[in-house]
C-alpha cells in the first residue's frame, strides 16, 4: 500500500477541473498545484526556508542529474533528498528518461517538445529492451539506465511521487518509431512496478507515463494500459505537437482517456494560459523550469493587465525604463521582493551583473506561481475559473 | 551636530581594546564590529532580511561603484541606499578614492596593499588639486571626483558613516609621493568638511582618513591634523606595508597617535588574526570583502581547531573528502546553513556549479564574522581576549 494517496474534493460543474489533496508522508499538497524544478537537488539561488516562506508545496528533483552527481550512494548516506537539501516537504522525482533521450538527441528538450528538428544522437549510445545507455556529462562514463535503476534511484532519493522510466520520442519521427517507444514504455512500466514491489518501498506513489505522441490511437493504447494497472497516478509525457492548440488538444484528449479518480501530472508545462487550460482538462499537477529560469534572466511574472509595456505575463526588468521605477514588481504581491525593493533596484542589480537580481525575481516568481495556484483552487471551489483566467491572462 | 555618536563603554586593562556603541539614526552598532561589503549596493547573493537574521549590524556600500551605477539621481529618487536596498540598518560608505586610485593604478587593491608593484595608470586620467579624473568602467565617460562630489554622493546615498576623499598611494612609490598625497588628503578633508556643512546634512558622521604609508612622520602629521579638527572619527588607509608584521606595527602606531575618544575604522582588513590584533590596538570597526568573497569560491570560515584538513580559518568545501561528509560546517553554529545542510550538500552544489553553494557559505561566513565580533566584545567585557584569540586562531 502506498502511503501517498490522492483524494478529489470537488469537481467543477463547467469543466473537468477538480480540487484535490495529495497526501504524502512529507505533508499534503493541495491540487491543482505547481511543482518547482530543483534540477540538481536545488531550486537555483533559493534556500529551502525561502521556498517554505513563499508558500511552496512541492519540489521536483531530476533523477538524471542527481544520479550522475552526487549519485545514489551519497543520497543513501544522506537519507534521501529531503534530508540532503533541507527541503522537508513533499517531493517529486522524474525517471531520468526525458533527459537521457532529449539530451541524447543533441538538444535539451526542444526536440521532444517539437520546436526543433531531430539532430542526431549525441550522448545517447544505445536503447535496447534492457535500457538506455548514455555517457555521463560529468566524467564520460557509460551508464545503463534501466527501469530497475530508475526505480532504485528514486527510492534512494526518497521522493513521494516517482515516475516510471519511459522511452521519450521527439516530434519529428515516424509514427512507427513513436509506437514502438510507447510499447516499450508499457513493458518498462511493468518492470518499474515489479522493482518497486521487490524493494519493498511502500512510501512512494508510482506514476505511469502516458506516451503516444500526437497519435490518438497510440495515446489510447498507452492510457488503457495505465488504467488497467494499479499505478497511483499518471503523467502525460512525450510530444504534444508543435502548436499551442495541438498541445491543448492532446492534453485534453489524454485526460479524457484516463481513470478520472487518479492524479494526473502534465510534464514540463508551466505557461500561465497553459496551466488554466490544463486545469480545465483535469490536470492536477504541473512542473516547469520556466518560472525560475526566466527569473534568472530578468523576467518577472505578473498578471497581464499589470504589464503595460508587454503582452502576456512576462515583465522584462532589464528594460531601461525601469531604472527609475521606485515601485515594486507588483504592489499587491506579498513576497519578500515586492515588500522590500523596487523595480529600479532589481534593474540596477541586473545591469550590474549581480546574481541577487535574479534571486529576488526568483522569489517573486515562486510566490506568483503559488498564488496563481491558490487563486485557481479558490476559483474551482467558487466556480469562477473563467473569471480567474481572465484576471491573469 | 552629527546625529551619529560614539561612546566608549569599557576599556580593556591589558590592551587598548575597547567596547563601544556607535549610535546612528538607523540603529546602534556595538563595537568592535565587522562591516560587510555590499560593493554594488548589495552583499552578493544575500537579501537584506537574511543579513538581519544573521545578526548583521552594519553594511558598507562603495561610493565609486554606486556613483557610476545606478548613480546619484537614482539614489536621490529612492531616498537613499537604505530604502533602495531594503537594508534599513546602519550603513557606511567609503569616499570612492580607494577604487579611483587602485583601479586607476591598473590593479584592484594589490598595489595599495603592497603585494604587487605599481603597473602604471589605467583608468585614472589625472589628479590635480581639484580632484581625480577617471574613466567610468560602465560607459567610458570621464568623471571628475572632487572632495565635494564625494560628499554630495555620500549624502545622497544617506549612509550614517561617511569618509573624506583622500589620495591613496601604492606601496612602491617614493616617500615624497606619499608625502604629497598625504598633504593633499589633508586639504581635501577640509573641503569635505566644508561641503558637508554647506549641504546642511546633520545626520552623517564624517571620518578623516589617516594617510602617510609606512612613514611614521607622515602618519603623525596626518593624525595630528585629524585630531585638531572636529572629524567624528578616523579611518586608517593607505599602504600598511608588505608583511603582516608591518601591517600590525603601522596600525598600532597610528592608533597610538589619534584621539582615543573617537571611533577608528581600519579600511579593508578582515583576516581573523588581523581583527584580533587590530582590536587590541584600539580599532573599533573593520571592513573587508574577504568573508563574503571567499564564500563564493567555496571557502567557509571556521575556528582553526575545527579545521582538521587545513591550517587557519579557511575550510575549502570543494575538497572531494567532503563529498560524503554529512555533518554541517560547524556543529555549534546557529546559522541557517549549519542548522539545515551538510558539507556534502554544499560540496555537491559547488561541484555542480550551482550558485546556491556559495550563497549558503556566504550565510555561514556572515554569521561566523558576527559571532566572532560578539565573542570579541564578550571577551573585552570579561578581560579574556587572549583566550578568545587562542580559541579562534
Amino acid at each position: 500500500m502506498s502511503k501517498v494517496t490522492f483524494k478529489i474534493i470537488k469537481r467543477s460543474n463547467s469543466s473537468r477541473a477538480r480540487l484535490g489533496v495529495l497526501h504524502t508522508p512529507h505533508g499534503d499538497v493541495q491540487t491543482p498545484a505547481f511543482i518547482f524544478c530543483g534540477t540538481k537537488a536545488n531550486v537555483r539561488g533559493v534556500t529551502a526556508s525561502q521556498l517554505h516562506e513563499l508558500g511552496t508545496q512541492i519540489i521536483l528533483s531530476n533523477t538524471y542529474h542527481t544520479l550522475l552527481q552526487p549519485g545514489i550512494d551519497v543520497l543513501r548516506e544522506a537519507g534521501g533528498l529531503q534530508k540532503f537539501t533541507g527541503w522537508n516537504g513533499p517531493m517529486f522525482t522524474d525517471s531520468g528518461g526525458f533527459q537521457v533521450f532529449s539530451l541524447g538527441y543533441g538538444g535539451i528538450n526542444a526536440e521532444i517538445k517539437g520546436s526543433r528538428p531531430y539532430s542526431g544522437n549525441k550522448t545517447l549510445l544505445s536503447v535496447t529492451e534492457e535500457g538506455a545507455t548514455f555517457r555521463s556529462y560529468i566524467n564520460g562514463n557509460k551508464i545503463l539506465l534501466t527501469p530497475e535503476l530508475a526505480i532504485q534511484a528514486q527510492v534512494a532519493f526518497g521522493a513521494d511521487l516517482i515516475v516510471c522510466l519511459d522511452v521519450c520520442t521527439p516530434h519529428y519521427v515516424h509514427k512507427s518509431f513513436t509506437s514502438e517507444a510507447m510499447l516499450r514504455s508499457k513493458r518498462w512500466a511493468l518492470r518499474c512496478m515489479t522493482e518497486l514491489k521487490r524493494l519493498g518501498s511502500e512510501k512512494q506513489a508510482l506514476l505511469a507515463v502516458i506516451q503516444g505522441g500526437i497519435y490518438e490511437d497510440l495515446r489510447r493504447e498507452s492510457a488503457d494500459f495505465a488504467n488497467q494497472h494499479p499505478f497511483d497516478g499518471f503523467a502525460i509525457g512525450g510530444s504534444l505537437g508543435v502548436t499551442k492548440q495541438q498541445m491543448y488538444d492532446i492534453t485534453q484528449m489524454v485526460c479524457e482517456m484516463i481513470d478520472p479518480e487518479r492524479s494526473v501530472h502534465l510534464l514540463g508545462i508551466g505557461g500561465i494560459p497553459d496551466i488554466f487550460n490544463g486545469v480545465k482538462y483535469g490536470i492536477d499537477t504541473f512542473d516547469c523550469v520556466s518560472p525560475t529560469r526566466i527569473a534568472r534572466h530578468g523576467i518577472a511574472l505578473v498578471k497581464s493587465n499589470e504589464n503595460p509595456l508587454e503582452t502576456g505575463n512576462n515583465m522584462n526588468l532589464k528594460r531601461s525604463s525601469f531604472a527609475h521605477d521606485m515601485t515594486p514588481i507588483d504592489l499587491n504581491c506579498d513576497c519578500y521582493t515586492c515588500k522590500t525593493v523596487s523595480k529600479a533596484y532589481i534593474n540596477h542589480l541586473l545591469r550590474a551583473g549581480e546574481t541577487l537580481g535574479g534571486q529576488l525575481i526568483t522569489l517573486h516568481n515562486i510566490r506568483f506561481m503559488n498564488k496563481l495556484m491558490e487563486d485557481i483552487r479558490d476559483a474551482i471551489a467558487n466556480d469562477t475559473l473563467e473569471a480567474c483566467q481572465a484576471d491573469y491572462c
